[in-house]
């Protein structure tokens, strides 16, 4: 239930029309800046029409280099059994990414540690929810800003073994990730062959494609690992405050970037993102789970079809402050619409509160029990076996009968009922003696034994120390000059 | 968006068609005990088995009796622009009903009262997603259990001229009722010509029409009020363990209370009810939100469409001790549900808590910005308008310019984005300055205010003192008999 083939129609194919239409208008007339020498002068041959920093697109050149990224692709894990595609149907989850603070009911919120960045990759290695580990879970302040991304991967690298999205806001920062995943994954040659990382770039909107992401853009296609081109678009704020508006946006900004990718490398996997959320007038934050951000995701899975392009969004994204009431209305609104969407692959679906500024890991065991449930109406659907249909159970208790102790009941509801850990229905006077719990504080024991049950995959010593070696090479340079 | 068309069909006609088979074989090889001397008789005169108490159903009988309900109808208010249809693609909503408790942050959870009562159907009135009102909104325990039925729809009557589904757990009650909506709405040929309440019947599950239930059913059908006929079926408890069997039971008790309700009178109007939730096997309580619940919704509304009946089912359902994450997590699996399955009329949209045991205020609130999102999502879709389009805006900002403060966005921003009073975005320093408030806190400020701008529709003086002189005329009458 619930796939690409189902999802809604938002648009009419004459609205898609339009969009498309402006998108390319936007592009032609209006154009991106490109703040990239080494951009500028492949779309100058490439016969864009460059001018400054501005670059107006033609659109059939957009639409050809489009069309040379595949519908799908696979990304391979470090356990190759752990190893995922990407377009053919299967919605793949990552845990939150890019927060500066993280928070749980223990030590209350704190800037990022990379001890809580380590943390939430073994959190995402152990849930089976998750088939994806987001690099920069946290961000990890108490480390020195120009090396941490190297702290980041390599917590991943070493904490997980599933296929992960790589840290990688400037091109050195990329192509450090695709050095240290050529280290892991035997070697530059093999990773161009299959992707084993994937890298996530935002234009600067609206309509700008400023260095660090430009740059970051090439070094992962020149590397063919997939880029997730996704224009982080605010109504209001990045963006104009309608949905059409900010999705004919989106088109032009998605498409500008996954044809300069495709410029590089013919063929390198690109996903069409879509993060597009209302903003809050009343403090300029970003509002999730709003009508406007659901509708939008729909609409740019819809989009994302037309294209042929693997879909990247939704999530669960809240705007509240707290793992509360707030959190999970606008967590369940947003992923209600991923899943509806048919999303091929999900950032953010585990631990993303306060707008994306915290990690939370109350939020996040929350997350996942939301998380399994989806995925359980998703593949499980109604069987019909005949012990499922149970006439001979309804028949041998007849009219008044009680199924609470029958064993039809007891033999089954394991399997067939779902109970939570963290969403409990004690009574009232049991609760109240337990001190009356809210679930955030049931999610709190959750992380913390799902935490207890992580299982280290272990890495080859050889390699780690290769990594090792890497890493404290990087950090005895200087920092580049990223602008 | 999301209407009746677009509802998934999660059954594949063959199983659809299993589960019709196997439901008449429930009727016809199990049967039901109907434990009522004129239901029987009349189920004799036609042509049913009737042996004992135990009724089997002809599926021939049962076809034709339920091809005999309409499948939509119209239910006058009070104030009749406030008039609702039922069955024709515009979801109805109503506020959560039945719960023995009422609370809220300021009193904590105490038995409910009629001032609760009152407030709740003032709530109710005050806000424009519910278009209907549940009588019984919380169950009056401070009057005498006999006669607080009076009392509670006397409270909707005074209270709101929103069309409302009456209290009613016997027949004398039903009756009540009855004689009551006449009172308001000129005379009993009146209402009979046009509904003016609903009234909901719950099989004794499994399998038995227990007298007090089959008495309501026949008092709503001579008068021609529509009937909800809702099984209550909690998997592994009142239902088999499994989804396809509590289906299968709830096609045989549905249909065979609808059957009844055909052959008391032709032509009255029922809606096929669906309440099928799983049990929490650790407590024994209804669990919400899980899967099982979900494509039981799901399922329901597709069985409901197969047999021409208008859908009753979903709601905010939750199981959680508290208006807290888990409250919303659960609310929310069951109103998408209830909303991608197309659902006509909707019982407990708001206000429920602990599985049905309380009525909260605070739910209530959170309940109305959840509708809120959703009816917006439903009825609005994405402009195309050039201004929502919004090309100029864009090409006057350029690359680089921010939306912020633009003339687009000022002009539009109120109409176009959707900001909630309940769930707010203050950045963090200025949330713990507030005294970090969760979700809950500014929910008992928004019921306040909501209650605070209740407008009283009023009620004829005459029509008062009648309605008045005929509850003071049953208090004073011996409480009937009822079993």
């Amino acid at each position: 239930m619930f796939t690409r083939e189902t999802a809604p129609n938002v648009l009419s194919p004459e609205q898609e029309q339009i969009l498309h239409e402006q998108a390319m208008r936007i592009l032609q007339e209006i154009g991106t800046d490109v703040l990239h020498e080494g951009a500028k002068d492949l779309l100058k041959r490439n016969g864009q029409d460059v001018d400054g920093d501005r670059v107006r697109w033609d659109e059939a050149f957009v639409e050809e280099m489009v069309a040379r990224a595949p519908s799908s692709f696979r990304v391979l894990g470090r356990n190759p059994e752990r190893s995922i595609t990407i377009g053919e149907g299967a919605q793949v989850w990552a845990n939150v990414g890019g927060p500066p603070f993280a928070s749980d009911l223990d030590e209350g919120r704190r800037s990022g540690r990379i001890q809580d960045h380590d943390a939430l990759v073994k959190l995402t290695q152990a849930t089976d929810v998750l088939a994806c580990v987001q690099s920069g879970a946290v961000e990890a302040v108490d480390l020195p800003h120009w090396t941490r991304h190297l702290d980041m991967d390599y917590s991943v690298l070493r904490f997980s073994d599933k296929p992960y999205t790589c840290y990688g806001t400037s091109g050195p920062k990329a192509r450090d990730a695709i050095a240290m995943a050529a280290i892991v994954h035997g070697g530059r040659d093999a990773i161009e062959r299959t992707p084993v990382t994937m890298g996530v770039v935002n234009s600067n909107s609206p309509l700008v494609w400023d260095f660090r992401m430009a740059d970051a853009l090439i070094a992962w296609a020149e590397a063919n690992q997939p880029i997730i081109v996704t224009p982080f678009l605010l109504a209001g704020a990045t963006a104009p405050v309608s949905v059409a508006g900010g999705l004919a946006q989106q088109v032009a900004e998605t498409l500008s970037g996954v044809a300069l990718a495709q410029a590089v490398r013919p063929g390198v996997p690109c996903l069409y993102g879509s993060f597009f959320t209302a903003t809050d007038m009343r403090t300029g934050s970003p509002a999730f789970g709003t009508p406007e951000s659901v509708v939008a995701v729909l609409a740019g899975a819809q989009l994302a079809r037309r294209y042929g392009l693997p879909f990247r969004g939704g999530g669960a994204l809240a705007s509240s402050n707290a793992p509360d009431a707030q959190a999970m209305s606008e967590a369940l609104m947003m992923m209600w619409a991923t899943v509806l969407a048919g999303t091929d692959f999900v950032l953010h679906a585990a631990g993303w509160l306060e707008g994306g500024l915290t990690a939370s890991f109350e939020k996040f065991a929350l997350d996942l029990e939301i998380l399994a449930w989806l995925r359980r109406i998703m593949e499980r659907g109604i069987g019909f076996s005949e012990e499922e249909l149970a006439f001979d159970a309804l028949a041998e208790l007849g009219p008044g009968g009680l199924f609470l102790e029958s064993s039809h009941t007891m033999t089954h509801f394991r399997d067939w009922l779902s109970m939570s850990p963290v969403f409990t229905t004690p009574d009232h006077g049991s609760w109240e003696a337990q001190g009356s719990p809210t679930a955030d504080v049931r999610a709190n024991a959750r992380w913390k034994k799902l935490l207890e049950s992580y299982e280290d995959p272990g890495l080859d010593e050889a390699v780690d120390e290769e990594l090792r070696a890497y890493i404290d090479k990087r950090k005895a340079e200087p920092p580049e000059d990223e602008e």
